[in-house]
């Protein structure tokens, strides 16, 4: 990492390297932020995540998803622990699938601040039938390598 | 969900929580609205429907699909329980494989008025042919993220 | 066919060839068999029948699954039309997954008396948990060859 | 099917619901055609023909290929058993592989005189290299959904 | 169901058609049994639970795991919603990979005291590490059908 | 090949390097051997024929199926052009899935007296349901190395 | 083929229908066209080549490729025979990745005179890497049909 | 976790929890063990690790091998980081990979005394052949449920 | 390669034919290039390496990603051997996903000034996230045949 | 390797480290053991060969194959470098499928008298049939690993 020292970027960090409890609510989390080592670039980061829980807020049983998130990052990189923090603040709480994919999305945009983002939540099914949600915000920067996702569509049994 | 209320949001359904009856026909079916809790916001929500069953007009054996249904949502989601139900009223009549896709594309236009949307209707071969239908409304809102399908296609044996 | 005749088949069926209407019940629907042309020969039909349907006995709601159904003939095969339209009999009629799947697969042996039979039933997802039931009559005949199934398993999402 | 019955439908066709013997030559075929029930409307068919033999013209050996045709119907749509028929009639005739991959989209377009039709004619290998042939009518109405094939492409062992 | 009443299965349960909340730790679950209705017929029933999750006793993140479970049963099938429960009772409870795996086959074992019992955890990796625990109580009953369970193994990236 | 010379294994043999026309019916088929290179050695060869077709007995319709077949020669190989031309000599004759697959592996013990044979036969689906025919020999002799098929299992769609 | 005799396009070729020796170098094998069918129409015609070898220059051991090629016909298809010869000329002979790739794709050009071509070259590791070369002509014709190649990525082990 | 208690349990560790640098080689490292929770039950773990690398004892050139371990733990489980930092410990030195893959085992055996232990061992491809490496300690406890590991075989391109 | 000599080829290289050491750290390592054998022609040459470790700049331990990397070279190709042997530098090295990931990319940038480059890295999970990074030079050369990747992606357990 | 010291053992190897040329027959092909670094463990080592190629006897043109084997090593392993060479040495001399793959593991065990020795040949496709070869040597040591092979089988189109 040419411009950023080690030292430095661990110091404004607050839950790296310590035991962090499990944040009780999304608003309990900090995400937290390092800075992007080649901010000049228009590259693409994509997280997978498929350890996902919450709540269903009308029946109050668990929901799980499994999320793929790519964005191209501005000054700042996210902090991978204090995501996965993030992401484990939602386990007791309730959540309906649509607005939770999009929150989590816009919870990184105003943390990030990046020039894209976009987010991709399969839900497990209920009922038997799962839903997806897919959203980006605005344009991605012009000449960004983005490939598609790949994940595999849900099906029945056979 | 920031601006809708849980309690308010089920009290203007009439099926969710209840026991209801499967449908006679899809003209008994009552397909359902909730708000939808990002209405400034271009996303896509899509279902999977691998449970579909109808009759062949022609027959009167039992015809099979499986559904991929996307949809840019403007003010309304669908409502899960119903949109099921929906799709259970047409287990006891005919219908053809390419209007059945269409009608029910076209009753959830008529019910969520979305910025857009499409179907994806895959139906169990006939006569060792099987057939799919396609269909979408005009045109996805600009940058909006609709990842591709991905449905493994049809094959014979071996 | 070596040792019958065509026209002998076909005669002492009742439904080959005729439009028939879905049974009401299990009980209303008539499996029928043919000879067996190689009644000797120890060897294996497998049926793969991936559009089946009935009702939740607890909710009402459909239920799907996808069978299959490995047997050694003795003096009959099932006749395929008769399956199918004894499988679809069980379209509005009350069925639980295990029972039913043990239902199907004792009404063939009952009507074919095969010297082996096994059942393989995927049913489609309720409450995130699907359920399979595998079932066979005793031993395989000795030397009969009878390839694993190979069916993909149930994953969730991602 | 909103405006077209059943029973008109049905009077007009010459071949479904009747025996018919496999047509000698493609040009004994009668390719026929039903009302679309959407004529109004931009949609796709799929039909995937996993099922097709004719005969190498240069050596009379038999000839195997898998087709997959999308086409945007204009006032017609493809009556399915005329087209089976249509396609068993090469069954015992000389036909290269280009040639016959084009002669049955032209013909299809001839009979339903599509918006759009594409074909994609998988044929198995000969002398280890097996060849595809893709062939589309201009260009997809304008907001028409299609997607991509997803046919696995030839490999050899291992 | 030959031998057992619907209206008598349901009233001896205490979960099922009610709103039930997350037991808060396994000993609060009640894991409840239905008759089973072929006592005599040694079948294998399948469960596939994609949907699990618990905390790590070492560091009080979140865990997750897919299980598949097989079983004959004796006298007894498991009630699925409250195994269901049951399952979701280990969410803020710290459990061992390996030991968990075994508790929740051994909680099986004393509810329904099958013929014979498996069980497969797949856990999501921990230090790039993967885990899997298997487990059945002593022999399968002879001739028992129970095929391969042909889960994808974990594989890293690429 | 240790004991046989390339020109005595072709002089014997009436149809390779040979125009030779598909054979009118199966009688007409001339099934041709070939000396076995290591006759004292118990070794399996596996032949996969996926381009296969025939008559439907009832309807007349075109059948297709995928057969793999497993033997442990004797003291002769079949000759691969006399059996592609055998399987061709079907094209045009009726022949029902069960009858079919085992007159094929008999017509293969008859010329080539093997140690033991395997045969698997893949049917395209008719109504929906796939049929697969297996049966073997006897015994395979101690200590012969035969994998397993793995051949990709029917499923519907989606 | 409409418009060309079988005959007439036989007599033009010299090598099909023949024993025909591996030519010792590309230089000396004969790439052959035969008349395009349907000249009028802007197709694509896929080759898959999965059987392809020759030396690496600076080892002198065997390399090993698979090949696609992708071409829209103008007034000639490759003769297929002439082709697989062509490859195999490679067989004895010294070639780049990079280099062989070009080149056997602008002997095609040279030959066919085609609207469009691209071609795909899949190489075998050396050093645990292996390279995969592409390329095309200029622009694929207007409203061109042309999938994309789902050809299978490289990994490694696992 | 019955019998052990978790404080006890992490006091006799010397790695968990600490900051522990890759040991130099495989003697510097050192592997713990943890008490088996369920030592009266035969149960298999499996510890998949697609992350090993050494070195090449012939050109001093990096390997890499994706291993898989199955064990029936005796007295004592293998503490999982220690295990992780104890495969680290081959980084930097040379290593066959028969005799790496079977060193490995056998280290773990020496430390874990289980009742059974496998390996298997996939390393990258040298010279465009890789080589797997399978051992296992005498006899699988009986009624021990042990699956096929269902790895992906190597395979070249396209 | 119509105008590069064998023997000047090598004679500018440092690396190729002989025995290297693993460079220390990316300084030491040399990369090389090799003229392009058809420099007036845009192509793309996709390098495949899934044999790369770095370490953790923030814990010290093992790091492991697969690397696929696609350029349309100008005046040069890079040189095979030194290519490997500058991935191998990084193995002793700390280096952050992100950053590891341009850096390569920028090396081969500086070394090759291709017309156009792109790098996926797919990295390993660690705390159950694995990252990827995707990263392209400017817009690609017009009419450049590049294929997606088709890398499968990450998924958990099941 | 604990009993062999590097040294000792290049030392007796007559083409490692050094350029070979491909050896004109298998006769000239110098096929070299080295010693087994655990002679007294029954293990397995599997070799995967994708790159092998010679020459139809009957039509003088390339055939390929695709080669697993697997070995309990006696005293000696079989040097990489060698085998490799050793297959390379068919190239260009005539094979049939059924004999190469016996002489290929014969001349295996002549050099190094494995315990067991197994060979699957997987040949490509001529005439539209594949043709495997599977063969082993008497028994597998009692209670040694070896798994599955799990190699696809092969398939037509589509
Ligand atoms: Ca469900
Ligand atoms: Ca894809
Ligand atoms: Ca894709
Ligand atoms: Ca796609
Ligand atoms: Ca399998
Ligand atoms: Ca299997
Ligand atoms: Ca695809
Ligand atoms: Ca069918
Ligand atoms: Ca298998
Ligand atoms: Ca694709
Ligand atoms: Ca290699
Ligand atoms: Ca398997
Ligand atoms: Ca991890
Ligand atoms: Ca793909
Ligand atoms: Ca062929
Ligand atoms: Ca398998």
């Amino acid at each position: 990492m040419a411009a950023t020292k080690k030292t430095t970027l661990r110091k404004s960090l607050t839950q790296l390297g310590k035991a962090v409890a499990i944040p009780e609510t999304p608003d309990d989390a900090k995400l937290e932020a390092v800075p992007n080592p080649h901010p000049g670039t228009d590259y693409v980061v994509r997280f997978t995540a498929p350890e996902f829980t919450c709540l269903c807020p009308v029946t109050g049983q668990p929901d799980f998803a499994h999320f793929v998130i790519d964005y191209v990052p501005g000054k700042a990189l996210v902090e991978s622990k204090s995501f996965k923090l993030y992401l484990s603040s939602f386990r007791n709480n309730p959540a309906f699938h649509e607005d939770t994919t999009l929150v989590i999305a816009k919870k990184l945009i105003e943390v990030l601040k990046p020039k894209y983002l976009r987010i991709a939540g399969y839900w497990y099914p209920r009922g038997g039938i799962p839903i997806d949600v897919f959203w980006q915000t605005g344009t991605l920067p012009k000449n960004t390598f983005l490939p598609a996702l790949e994940v595999a569509p849900y099906r029945g049994r056979g």
